[in-house]
């Protein structure tokens, strides 16, 4: 029986409590530890939980190590780090800086003669991959990314600092008639806030003017006010209910003519219950890449770009021909 | 400036004549010929068309070959004899027999120390990359593929090869309560012939009997034996006036749970107002895969998901991380 994967985690936030979930549901998989810079028993992990400053006595317990930090602070600084004597799995998303943070893990890992994946998840992630495929295989297009039905937490945030509001939470949505236009292939020229619309559900205070509270969210400069904004009052019960989770999603869609004129239209969604869970699952489908391309003697970092589908299963290549060609 | 890529075609029919027209819109690839088995003087292309007879002539001046033949009797005969001299794109569509077709390519471009990818277009192809990418990050769950509404390029060919068929086509048509109960995410069982109709129109040679040529298409294996089928027989003008287009498309879609139980659902479309063009757009954008792959000193064959998305581009790693990721 071949030996299962080996897996750390640093960081243990919403992606590394899914990471530390989703590793259960891989067969090939087992966690060894969480690598916190928090104390350690003040950490509610299934796994160990352990300083991070001790993570160089694991080098030879752990195969790929999965950060789970922001992009913001953690990873820029954590990442460059950790790649030196790990292998590493990160869901860098600060599309702006993806080529100067890919340069650092590339020189770390190459240093450390390791395996970097960066920028895992679905956007970027899935979503990259789709917008890569469309463009090559229909060369002259366009494409669209649309984002949501998904929770804002900046705008969840912003609208339980009103006065009267008990409860509140924002989600961002496309726009039906700017996917529609796309969906046709009409080409649209859309700005982000042409493509998508902000819901809103609020649980007011006992006696609070809900109209006026409505009007102050509409009105909220850069917030709100440029988006076209819908907002519904609720009670507490039916927000306890339905609006517990961290949903997200959207679209990838990519029209275009080929040779002799014909339209072609070629779409992506996702419709997840759970963002941060979902995130988490791909980060540890992409564990089994960074351990073959190391395998194969590869060393530096890659993206998701650079991964054949092949590398992403535990079946052999003759299954899955089989199974999924 | 480098090189163009240098196509040779073998075949031209509806796939033939797709790729003809996909490479303008490649601006890194040129065509360089049509290789036939009809007299050349009678091949309406725009490139040169080459007896095929002649074909090793031309091994200095083609980097690759799209082999543009049907997967019934064309390619299992052609792919491996071609493969000993070309590297070679195909879009080989009998599932059931890939695994021996794959092997037939693998030993044959091992021989000639070529890289041949089979099975390229959309399904297999661009439906088989997400079925491998929705089950590898979402392990727990279940996937679907739904065709149509379309005309099936292999299932028409198909009718055509049947003795006294004159013309006939087969649209493929998904069934909407499958639809709807697969995106619900309620796991349903569906067999093949729960979730499509195939529905064919043919026109028979004057005389023909008609009850037979019914019989055999609906007793064919893999192509319809499987489904329920429906034949009707029409005359020839109604065929020219209803039956030029060749439409096609289609749905992956996979629902499952992650760690916590969370319900995600990723699902890909396909709407093609021409399915041989599309195919053919697809086979010309992996052509880049089999040069990049033989410059890295590959041989043998593979399918889509052994290529990465980068593989598929123009673009330089630097800039497809810069725009894409």
């Amino acid at each position: 029986m071949n030996q299962k994967i080996r897996i750390g985690l640093v960081g243990y936030g919403n992606i590394g409590r899914g990471v530390e979930l989703a590793i259960n549901q891989f067969p090939d998989m087992e966690g060894i530890a969480v690598f916190t810079r928090r104390n350690p028993a003040e950490v509610n992990s299934v796994l160990p939980a352990i300083k991070i400053d001790d993570i160089l006595n694991y080098k030879n317990d752990i195969d790929v190590l999965i950060l789970c930090g922001g992009s913001a602070t953690d990873l820029p600084q954590q990442g460059p780090e950790l790649a030196k004597h790990f292998s590493t799995i990160d869901s860098y998303d600060n599309h702006a800086k993806i080529p100067a943070y890919f340069e650092d893990m590339d020189n770390s890992a190459k240093e450390g003669q390791n395996v970097s994946i960066i920028s895992v998840g679905w956007d970027p992630g899935l979503f990259s991959i789709n917008r890569a495929l469309f463009e090559a295989v229909l060369p002259v297009g366009q494409t669209y990314t649309f984002w949501g039905k998904g929770l804002s937490q900046g705008h969840s945030d912003a609208i339980r600092r009103i006065t009267g509001v008990k409860k509140g939470v924002q989600y961002t949505v496309p726009l039906d008639q700017a996917l529609e236009k796309v969906r046709k292939g009409l080409n649209p020229s859309l700005s982000t806030r042409e493509k998508h619309i902000r819901i809103c559900y609020v649980v007011s205070d006992e006696g609070a003017d809900q109209s006026k509270i409505e009007q102050t969210i509409k009105t909220m400069p850069n917030y709100f006010e440029p988006y076209e904004t819908v907002v519904h009052f609720i009670d507490e019960e039916q927000f306890e209910k339905d609006h517990q989770q961290m949903p997200h999603g959207g679209f990838v869609i990519r029209t275009g003519e080929s040779g002799a004129g014909s339209k072609q239209k070629a779409e992506f969604q996702l419709d997840l219950e759970s963002n941060p869970e979902f995130t988490s699952s791909v980060l540890v489908a992409y564990v089994r890449a960074a351990v073959k391309f190391k395998k194969e003697g590869k060393t530096g970092a890659f993206s998701v770009l650079d991964v054949p589908m092949s590398y992403l299963s535990d079946k052999s290549p003759e299954q899955l021909r089989k199974e999924l060609l």
